[in-house]
């Protein structure tokens, strides 16, 4: 079982550390996301330099490409990719869901086509395990049914009572199979449920009676009104246990981030930070910054005086502007290595403040001025 | 004057160094291209890390974008980019004749129109120093006239007199002209006249009354034979100083440089590590691999097992094969790192060998070497 001690709370927030054979993650912990193997235009050195603990990859890519035979023989996701830091696995339950062609839904798992060659596929919950004991990442997820929102309560319920029928063969089929290389691996559940707070009761008592090593809440993100995500995380993490992380998955913008925090979120995964980045726009402790704007051409003050990234330490806005109005390469690791840094600062300055005790002021400061400089984005 | 110093001589081929306010260029020396301020896919500290002595930028490109408003507010470009090492630009002249559209050639300079945006320009020898002092590069470049293979030979006796004209207006205007930062800046001038000796004597002659800080060959590598290119660029070098440096631009594949150390050149320039980088193309002291092949696809070997580059160090054939194949940007930045590295550290060892009088003989080795795995390119 995986060993999660819980540091301090403050309210319903949480700070807390478990720990891997690859090393310990800090709770509240935001995962950059390496969905093939690398976390897009930023490398290995400056994941570690910006001391990112922990990696998110993910299952469907990974087994559509390199494939697991080519992880099995280079000993797994963390020598192929050189990251010697923890790896979640997603199940790619969610990858089936929305990219994937042609999927057909049975009680033994999901038949579906490649989004690269349309090859088919049949996922099970054993399989999903298996494949994740090839890439021998340090937290596998069980493969769930993430529904889409809005999502008709009958749909909802069905999808729920597969999630869990589920749940229960992928635990088996995790206890019953062993790791391949020399470190432990861990495995976490599923709660779905969509916006229903009686299905997301029925969901968390289903999963939380199989023991996982930790419990997510799937399903949101997915296009619900904010409040109505914060509402269900609320009431989610009521059923959830103690003792348990507890990882509230594609989640999401900075402001999300903290205040899922506050109602007992653990972990976090987004392609936020780099998809932002990619696009030109910059997490600031002043906001957003669109680097493309003009205003910034003759702009020579760093990006976030209040960050120590390579790209703050080293660049100006007015040349990362450059950078992108010419379509140079280098623009997207720099916006991507200082948007992750934010993300990963963001929770380390969580953590402190939950031992402090003070989260909730400090939050709302932080969001205060997130919200106020929105503005910034629609210049 | 630029203070350049020979080391050692074996047989034609030399090393050398010179000084610039930015430090030091060991010769042979090869310049990665930062066209547009920046080293494709490679951030600065990279290029630091592969010792990279001096970079080339390019007068056209910069003039467009970002401008020389910008770069003279930044303080010039190596604060702009934050490269405190050497820079040398490229005039121009080549873009002009390569790139643009609707180019008008006077005997006062050249009308031509931007490819980004179709507007018109003109850049006369004055205007291209004036646009210089702005970038504020330690070494500038003459604005010239590059001829296509094949040029007739009227057409090339022309050109080069053109050539030889705008020489002496550049110099003029470099020396009525002052830096704009606190570094001194020097000016090479361009040797023309095609594949035709009697005219690359006539251009050295008129370039060498004019008493430029070194000397380059331009108008080769542009599509004549490569015994042809060997050829002029051997006669060219025994008309041109001693105690100046020697420049053979845009030139080129690992044995080219090679070649051309052997008959005398001391500086070069080529996209082709950085651009074959992109392309999947790696240069190893084993030949050229393609790393699309199929063959990579579970070799977890190093790339080249002589190289100690940051992605020789790290990473395997089959993850960078990985990393093109799924597209990945990470890909494009290890293959450059990897390939400039191949670059610099061929030309340190062309220093070693030329210092230790066996240049020739090692050089035959290599080029052996590398033609016998030339097939590799085409499996």
């Amino acid at each position: 079982m995986l060993k999660f001690s819980l540091i301090g709370k403050d309210n319903k927030a949480r700070s807390g550390v478990f720990e891997t054979d690859h090393g310990v993650v800090e709770t509240p912990a935001f995962m950059p996301v390496g969905t093939q193997g690398t976390v897009k235009a930023v490398n290995q050195k400056y994941l570690e330099e910006i001391k990112t603990q922990i990696v998110l990859s993910n299952t469907y890519h990974l087994y559509l490409r390199p494939g697991t035979e080519v992880l099995e023989k280079a000993g797994g996701l963390h020598r192929f990719m050189n990251w010697n830091k923890p790896i979640l696995t997603d199940s790619g339950g969610f990858q089936v869901f929305s990219l994937s062609e042609l999927r057909k839904v049975k009680p033994e798992g999901v038949e579906f086509r490649s989004h690269l060659d349309g090859s088919t596929h049949f996922f099970t919950p054993e399989k999903v395990v298996g494949i994740q004991r090839s890439i021998g990442s340090d937290v596998m997820m069980v493969l769930d049914e993430c529904t889409p929102y809005p999502c008709e309560y009958d749909y909802a319920l069905k999808s729920a009572n597969l999630t869990s029928s589920w749940a229960a063969m992928s635990k088996e089929a995790f206890e019953k199979s062993f790791p391949l290389y020399d470190h432990k691996q861990f495995i976490f559940g599923i709660i779905q449920g969509s916006v229903y707070k009686d299905l997301r009761e029925l969901s968390a008592k289903d999963l939380i009676t199989l023991d996982f090593d930790g419990y997510a809440i799937g399903g949101l993100a997915v296009g619900e009104p904010v409040e109505t995500m914060y509402d269900i995380v609320d009431f989610t993490t009521s059923l959830m246990p103690e003792n348990k992380p507890r990882y509230l998955m594609g989640v999401g913008r900075p402001e999300n981030l903290l205040e899922a925090i506050e109602r007992g979120i653990d972990m976090f995964d987004c392609v936020m930070p780099t998809r932002n980045g990619r696009n030109a726009y910059l997490f600031t402790s002043n906001g957003i910054l669109s680097m493309r704007n003009s205003k910034y051409k003759d702009d020579f003050s760093f990006i976030d005086g209040n960050c120590n990234c390579y790209t703050c330490r080293n660049f100006s806005k007015a040349y990362l502007r450059h950078l992108f109005i010419a379509g140079e390469i280098l623009a997207l690791e720099l916006a991507s290595i200082h948007n992750l840094n934010f993300y990963l600062s963001l929770m380390r300055t969580a953590r402190e403040k939950i031992l402090d005790g003070n989260f909730s002021e400090w939050k709302e400061e932080i969001v205060k001025r997130i919200i106020n400089n929105k503005i910034n984005t629609e210049e």
